[in-house]
């Protein structure tokens, strides 16, 4: 990879419409849909017990008010926003190199799962042949997944170190090609391609129902897109969409859990943390934040600020989500929903900047790769 | 209500076109949705060990193809379908005796739950006081739906006989008027509106997306239609609708789990069967059909049979249509879709009638109102 602060001036909104045009066939417009439910839940102010041993303890309770638009790629193909950075990278790969080369040498990857069998997905659809590595301990769901697109999956521990180390033995031997997970120029600029459907979804679904805004459904000003942060592909491609649309502001949101929010930290000291040992239920969340995603997110005119929120919280959040919304999603992709709903000070962010009128928010739904059996760990 | 044969016969396409105009402003026109996953396993024959101790034990398995088309009645208002039927009845009661009347009065019904929550929700839009009579171990989330919109709930045995005692006992006191929850001419249009979107829709679909038809995604031609048969409004109510279109089947779907189907159990003897007690998961469908529901199922030119499965049928299509299909239903609206997937009589049968070419088949997820601990329950 070139120099992540040179890297980072190609990442413009022109890169995420290029990618758009170029796997535009090959992926789903997922739907964005909206809530009333939701809305008025997280338009109403936290008890004040809850801020009880926070910052916010004795004060009272922001009351924000939240009108949401949630960008769906629980429904992407694979059930994950993967399949858009795998399928460009892929994509961007073979036109570069040649389909000769790239059939002949096969891709390999990393992964706690999503963009394992996003990798697999378009590898088999691009006649690819594709090496898995993923921790032994991933959803059981993501490895049958990966397997079923017919690559081959390699285990490995479940540290950054550990995968990679499995990822450098297997590229010896066969000299497949690496397709990072997240830390890299195609995968961002692929992952960036759902800021641009949620907008463009945002403004038909304001200008169909103008009744709506009566309602409290839009205003027409999008004025925020949370997404979740692992390795911060999502969050920066979505941050580079956004980068010259000043109206809306972009944040990223993770769990807190055994250090699990690197990237928060890492903007606190100004340096980004290169090491996470979390358990977190969120899954998809537990690897540091990448290097060319941290030049894009410790950027402030991007990202204007990243939060974190507890395993009880995603629990919550991911509660409401299954059984108000009837949608199924994973524990990562609620982290930027459960911000919303419980993390007081950007609630009285909101609160603050939204005033009266409140803020659309767009929030990326990012996966919603689960099972009956994990739901029923996690509640039962 | 008057004699069930004479009632019958005013049950017409135009009633239910004339329910949808009174509803329409108060209900949710409910997404109409596809999964090529779901017609690619239904599609694929079931393994000759499945068929072991049925009497289709040494044939060979079926070969039908299947078309989806989902609608997701739990996104209806209060998560089911029931909503189109309260709303129908309350406001053509409203139209029959004056507001104040029905509002000095009030209404009552007794149900497992979601024409609870409607009516609840029904007779609050509205401003009319209503009483509603739970069995005591209904779903802790429909007893609270219920509750949130201000209605009195009142609880009682879980048989139909326990149920009514309860209700003629409030109806003394307080001069309430009855909204049954299914076996009534009013409830019966509302339900029905569910067919005349779903026709509706699914020609928007085929039309707005000929190319679909290349992979199997819609010919055209609406074969079949297929509902889950409780109390049987709905299934009545959609085979009325489509009781002038020749060209779609409608069928009914029941749990076997301790006699629930018993409206299968009543065609195969000619006579309706009165009287249940079961607690099948399908918790919406422990009632016996009801007596004008009856009269329109029994008719073999409305509806074209009614087909059986276990509870663990019942539970392979709900993890099915959570985990593939991402979307939240309750086990009794997925007992259409253990029909297709699972009910040899019923896939020899679309093979058969079907052919190479297979059926377009509507299936009516008829409510999504569980929580993450019921699940966790069936399959932790």
């Amino acid at each position: 990879m070139s120099d992540p602060k040179t890297a980072v001036q190609a990442l413009t909104p022109d890169a995420i419409h290029a990618a758009y045009s170029l796997i535009q066939p090959y992926i789903h417009r997922t739907p964005l849909l909206t809530s009333q439910t939701l809305n008025t839940i997280a338009s109403t102010p936290q008890l004040p017990e809850s801020l009880l041993g926070t910052p916010f303890e004795g004060q009272t309770p922001a009351t924000p008010t939240f009108r949401f638009f949630f960008k769906c790629e629980n429904y992407q193909r694979i059930g994950a926003f993967k399949a858009r950075g795998a399928f460009h990278a892929l994509l961007r790969l073979i036109a570069e190199r040649g389909k000769e080369e790239v059939q002949r040498r096969g891709v390999i990857t990393h992964s706690s799962g999503n963009h394992a069998q996003a990798l697999a997905l378009a590898a088999s659809t691009l006649s690819i042949p594709a090496h898995i590595v993923m921790p032994s301990i991933s959803t059981p769901s993501k490895i049958a997944g990966t397997r079923s697109h017919g690559a081959q999956v390699v285990f490995s521990g479940s540290t950054s170190t550990e995968r990679e180390a499995v990822v450098a033995d297997i590229q010896a031997k066969t000299d497949a090609i690496l397709i990072p997970p997240y830390d890299d120029f195609n995968i961002i600029c692929g992952q960036g391609t759902t800021a641009l459907e949620l907008e463009a979804q945002y403004h038909d679904l304001v200008k169909e129902k103008p009744q709506l805004s009566v309602h409290g459904q839009g205003t027409g000003v999008l004025n925020a897109v949370i997404t979740p942060v692992g390795g911060g592909g999502l969050n920066a491609g979505v941050a580079t969409f956004f980068s010259d649309k000043t109206a809306t502001q972009v944040f990223g949101a993770e769990p807190s859990f055994e250090g699990a929010d690197d990237c928060r930290r890492g903007l606190q000291t100004g340096e980004r943390v290169g090491m996470v040992k979390t358990l977190t239920i969120a899954d998809g969340l537990r690897t540091p934040v990448g290097v060319l995603n941290w030049e894009v997110i410790s950027d402030r005119s991007k990202v204007a600020g990243v939060y974190a929120v507890s395993e009880e919280q995603i629990m919550a959040a991911m509660r409401l989500v299954l059984e108000r919304m009837k949608v199924v999603v994973e524990p990562s992709a609620v982290v930027g929903l459960a911000v919303c709903l419980f993390n007081e000070e950007f609630r009285r962010r909101v609160a603050q900047e939204g005033g009266e009128q409140g803020w659309d928010v767009g929030v990326v739904f990012s996966g919603g790769n689960t099972t009956v059996e994990a739901i029923g760990k996690l509640f039962g």
